[in-house]
C-alpha cells in the first residue's frame, strides 16, 4: 500500500516536471500578438459575498452552490466576472474582464472546461477575446483555443498557456494568461 | 547574429506599427457572405409554458428558476429554442432556430455570455452558424465571434453584430443579427 | 468610379454564384488530418453512482438532477467526462477522454447543443480538439465545428460529424465521431 503510494507520487512529480500538458513542441510558428495578462477568482462561499466575483450555480444531485462538490467538484458549474490585470497583484488597476463560465468535470482529478472571454478596455487595447477549452487544472501549464475576438482582435486566432499562479484553499486563484495569436488580420 | 536579431526586432516593430495603425477601424475587409437574421426570446417565468421559448436552468444561491436572479441576474444560465425570422415580426414564418445558452456573468450591470449556434433550414440556406462571445448588453451593438459552421457555413468565420432590436420588461426580447463572414470556402 | 463599381458587383455576383454552385456539397475539400474515435456516456440516475461518467447538473424548474426533463430534457445541462476508444467497445482501452457538456434544447424533439473537448494521451496522439455545435440527436449524422487545438492539433479546425452509433434507454449512449481536419498548421 506505502509503495503503491509512493509510485503515485512519483508518477504524479514526473508528470509535474514534464509541466506541459502536451509538451510535444510547436515553436516553429512565430505568433504575430502576443499578451501577458493574470485573472483573479474570488469563489462565493456563502461568507465573502461582497468580494466574491464567481459563484457556483450548478452542481450534482446532493452538492450545494456554497461548497464545491465532493468528487474534485464533478458537475459544478461556476459562472464568473474576474479582474484582469496586467501583474499579480489583485489590487492592480484592472484593464478588463475575464466574463464566463467553468465546469468541474473529472471524478478522479482537478479538470476543468472552459468557456469565457477577455473583454479589455484599457488605452492599449480594445477589444474582446474568445476561449474554448480543456484544462488540465493540476499541471503547470495548459494551452487552450482563442477561437475568435472582436476590435482589437478582429477574427483572431491562437493559443493561450495558463498557469495557476496562486490558489488559496477554495476561495481564490489566479491565472497566469499568456496568449499567443498566431492569426491576427 | 546580431544582424538578424536586430532585423526581426525591426520587423516586430514594424508589425507593431501596422497592427496598431487602425488599431479601431477593421473596415478594410470586405465580407465574402452577409446575412441579417432576427430571433426572439420568451423567458419562462412560471405562468408562460405555452409560449416561452427558453428558460432558467441555473441560479445562483438564494435564487430560483421563475425570477431573474436579484443582482442583473448575476450566476442565471438560461437555455433558449428561439425562432429565427427574417424581418423584426416574432409571428413570420421562421426559417430556423437559434438554440444554445446565455450566461448573465457581472452583479453591477447587464453582460451576458454566449454560446449558441442557428440552425437554418430554409431553400436560401441549409446548415448550421456557431457564435460564442461577449455581450454587453446595454451597449448599442456588440460584436461577437463566428467559430465555425456546417453545411452551407461549411468552415465559415466571421464577425455578429447583435442590437437588441425590443425588449419587453423580463418576458420577451428580440436581436437583429447581423452576420458578416471573412472566411467563406 | 461608375467602373470600379461594376467591377465589384460583378466580382459579387460572380462570387455568389461560385459560392452557390455546390450549396449543398463541399466534398471537393480533402481533409488534411482524418481520425476516427468513439466515445461511450453512463448517464448518473441515482443508482449508477459507480458506473456513471456523466451527471445532470441543471434543470428546468420542476424537473430534478436524477431523471432527465420531461419535455424531450429541454433545459437540462450534463456534464461529462466520458472515456473514449479506437472501436465501439466501452471496455477497450481508452486513448483519452471526452469532456464538457451537453445541453438538451427543445422542447418538442431531441436536440442539443455541445461544448466540448477531445483530451488525447497515447503513442499516436497527444493534445486536445476543441467542439462547438448544433446535434440535432435523432439525425442519422450530423455535423458540429472543430474550433481549435492544442499539443498534435495546435491551431487546428474542422468538422466532425457525429453518428450516435448505439443507445439503450435513457443510460448509455455511444457516439462515433469522425474527425475531418481542413487546416492543420
Amino acid at each position: 500500500m506505502a509503495a503503491r503510494k509512493t509510485s503515485v507520487l512519483l508518477f504524479f512529480f514526473m508528470f509535474l516536471a514534464l509541466s506541459s500538458a502536451f509538451p510535444r513542441n510547436k515553436n516553429k510558428y512565430k505568433p504575430c500578438k502576443h499578451l501577458v495578462l493574470f485573472f483573479h477568482d474570488i469563489i462565493y462561499n456563502g461568507k465573502n459575498a461582497a468580494n466574491a466575483t464567481s459563484a457556483i450555480v450548478a452542481a450534482p444531485e446532493g452538492a450545494n452552490l456554497t461548497i464545491l462538490a465532493p468528487q474534485f467538484h464533478f458537475g459544478n458549474i461556476a459562472v464568473f466576472d474576474d479582474p484582469i490585470t496586467l501583474d499579480n497583484n489583485l489590487h492592480s488597476k484592472p484593464v478588463g474582464r475575464a466574463q464566463g463560465m467553468y465546469i468541474y468535470d473529472t471524478k478522479n482529478t482537478f479538470t476543468a472546461w472552459l468557456g469565457f472571454s477577455f473583454a479589455l478596455n484599457s488605452t492599449d487595447y480594445q477589444g474582446s477575446i474568445n476561449f474554448i477549452g480543456y484544462d488540465p487544472i493540476l499541471i503547470k501549464t495548459r494551452d487552450i483555443s482563442v477561437v475568435g475576438g472582436t476590435g482589437d482582435f478582429f477574427m483572431h486566432r491562437g493559443i493561450a498557456t495558463i498557469n495557476t499562479d496562486a490558489y488559496e484553499g477554495e476561495v481564490y486563484f489566479r491565472l497566469k494568461v499568456d496568449i499567443k495569436f498566431y492569426e491576427c488580420w
